[in-house]
């Protein structure tokens, strides 16, 4: 990002038409199933999941255009030590690279993104993607966890902790150089991020939130303000100025463990079935979202099968939310009440 | 009703005075084991499991004179082949006069009426009885779902989906003429109606929904205004201009499936236990409710005995709150707090 | 408590003292393994499954010195027949005196107290011992049920459902002298004392509450004002005249069933975890708390494992939040965001 002058002028402006052409009509779905990010096995099975309990049929009844892209297939590396204390740096830099390119054509080509995961490393890789296509979007992060440790603070090591210290221009002198990212660059100013749903964060991602300003909501907040008053902060924080594209990175686990079982890190205390809904709901309604990434499904780790079904069906119904299944019923094709009586003389009550 | 003059004055008075007469110490229960307004069997089973969970003997406590006058008995016709796509017409339009003179014996005999479903589509002869009493009765449609199709609309035929359409004046020219139920003529404003709890609203309901503009609360409006909120409203809308009777029906569904998992078509993101109370609490505190329905309870669809347990027992409780069970006592028969230590004088604190 | 003039001023001064000083760090694990204020066996293993669910870990990560104090050892009394109709007097009398003798101590000694019980008879002793030490005390009851039933007035002459009666001057006249009970001498006005979560109140109840203008909030008050506000006016309510100690007696029934399951007398209805939590930090923000009770939780009664782990570990959760564990994370700890490139010049963000 190193262009100056008009080439940059004009590069920028095809990126902006890009973003703001209307992609209502089209889909792209997208499988990352990969589980370098944390120790526990099973995440990597999320996009087979959402996908069997009927995400592709859900998406298709809205009268979008679904373009299912399948997964991605990540390279194993043999061997990846870990750097410092961060856990296999090489796999998730890697995967991050290729899901990053992926989505940025994805975008370009004019799809509304949603990527499946995997675990929430993946987010280095689809927020930049989204980023080289629309350097102005905002970001909103629902998840219990804030998930911005850098490799200093994390208490674990595990990259699923610390994707958005990967994003941030203000945190890229606390960062190492770690194997596997070189190509990541920070895109992302504190100012354009929300968190919803928190309630475990670290002593480092305190000081981080705290001092960078970040404008977060934990469940604590949700208690006393109630949702609706959270979102219209939310949104009002990141598009009073200016209009532009979101980006929803959601991890399962900000709902509450009854609802959403089968993930690696539950904490209790979670979003009520009708709070997350209500969030991604508000979202839509923006007509900004353009990339989401619904991430941490993990099936393996559900007690029982039922346990593993419902945690996909809510991801599905996240994701549907998201783009534009209502609770009301979204039925503009209808505008006249059939009537057997008389149709030729059918009026529009 | 072609009564014009004083006639008709004089009954309309009469029609008033028995529903304006105190029947707070009355009510009568009666069971409607019926269940062809869908396709699932087992609802008919619903007036027995709600009466096994302690029906009688919790109104009795709340010294109430209980009448339980049975179940009716409902004639089943052999030869009952769908007109349109209606499926059981004669079935749905016999059983639901049945109970429309039943209902209107009862209420005018001076009781607060239960009527314990079945399915839905009995609302048809529930509402309509009541009216005869009581014709300038509003309408509380506590439910997930509109059942506001017309037939033309209706995605499946099944008339549990369609009972208030039977009953809107506005949507007589709509109706086709449907075998069995040629004694049905609509009584109700779409003014004199407001919904509770919707959240899988066909397109056709949403098209008259909103034609007719008729008050309803979906949940993501109770997520945005709070229950509190959501009755005040609906009591204002209803009772603002002139205090006239309620009748609620209130379909089991519309609490979260998590609560009432037994019953025919359960959708996420229901009321909560404390809002559906919460509801019949306001309800009672008008001291105008005289009749209400408590449907779609179905034994067979709980995949457990406590399931089915937990879903009658949540039947009786929204009865008995509807009736004056409240969650801080309801305790005026003592007016002094004893003591053992002078009897002669004890006086109230 | 006859002491006047020079001798009564200078006790008074030393024992405020003694609760305004900083006990910050310390904290007293007593547990009070007994169950008969009621009926029902189990409820004295309650001390062992809150421990064994890791409190005392979970306190001391909280940065408190924690001193575990292990279990009372409370005599059996062979005979102990009832008077009038209140079960087990004497046994209640001595266990609650002992732990009266003990709280006084452990607060006296610098401690913030945490009682495990054991039924809620032990608050008498409880909060007296307190009071002992801190006689300007106020109290906050979070319970589903009110226990302020006289000997008189209660139903089951269960003690468990009488300690408020025991403690408030107001009722003094009402109560007779009962077997064990010599030692206790009412000590709280019932402007000094809230309750939160009320949902189940007899009819004796009912007339105290009402006629002594005690101030609570029924869980149909939290579903019209929210928990915030019912937290802000609880607080206003004790503390606006004055800063001062706060006794919180919790009883885990205050939730709703399906969170604490292993509960002798639960009701419908009730808290939700994040209001729980809520209230337990606002409790703890005041930094006011000396000293509090958790009781009631009774591992016979759970129907699995599981449902017995998590009600312990939900009496966990209430005690560390009640202590100051947060949900955004409390880390005053660090000052720096720790970076790898120069660490001689590490700067505050």
């Amino acid at each position: 990002m190193a262009l100056r002058g008009p080439l940059f002028r004009l590069l920028r402006t095809q990126l902006h038409h890009t973003c703001q052409q209307s992609r209502a009509q089209s889909v792209a779905v997208l499988g990352a199933p990969f589980s370098r990010g944390q120790k526990r096995r099973g995440v990597e099975h999320g996009p087979k999941v959402i996908r069997d309990a009927g995400l592709i049929e859900r998406l298709s009844s809205l009268d979008y255009s679904v373009h299912d892209f399948g997964d991605l297939n990540f390279h194993h590396l043999e061997n990846d030590e870990s750097y410092m204390d961060v856990k296999f740096p090489r796999s998730v830099g890697g995967a991050t690279k290729m899901l990053s390119g992926a989505v940025s054509r994805a975008i370009g080509a004019g799809h509304t993104l949603v990527m499946l995961g995997g675990d929430h490393s993946l987010a280095i890789g689809s927020v930049s993607g989204h980023a080289q296509q629309c350097p102005d979007l905002c970001l909103i992060w629902v998840d219990a966890h804030a998930d911005i440790n850098t490799p200093m603070t994390s208490p674990s090591g595990n990259l699923h902790g610390q994707p958005v210290a990967f994003m941030l221009k203000e945190l890229q002198d606390k960062m190492p150089d770690i194997p596997g990212f070189s190509w990541a660059k920070p895109f992302l100013s504190s100012t354009d991020l929300v968190y919803i749903g928190l309630r475990d964060v670290d002593p480092g991602e305190y000081h981080i939130l705290k001092n960078l300003g970040i404008q977060y909501f934990t469940m604590r907040d949700i208690d006393r303000l109630g949702i609706q008053r959270v979102m219209e902060v939310t949104l009002d924080h990141l598009l009073a100025r200016k209009q532009r594209p979101i980006h929803l990175s959601f991890d399962i686990d900000a709902f509450d463990p009854s609802l959403a079982p089968a993930t690696g890190t539950p904490v209790n205390g979670g979003l009520t079935y009708r709070e997350g809904i209500y969030v991604t709901e508000e979202i839509h309604n923006t007509g900004l979202l353009s990339a989401m990434d619904l991430v941490e499904v993990n099936p393996i780790l559900g007690a029982s099968r039922e346990a593993v079904e419902a945690t996909a069906s809510l991801a599905v119904d996240v994701i549907a939310s998201s783009l534009g299944q209502t609770r009301e019923g979204a039925h503009a094709s209808i505008d006249t009440i059939p009537s057997e009586k008389n149709d030729s003389e059918q009026l529009c009550l």
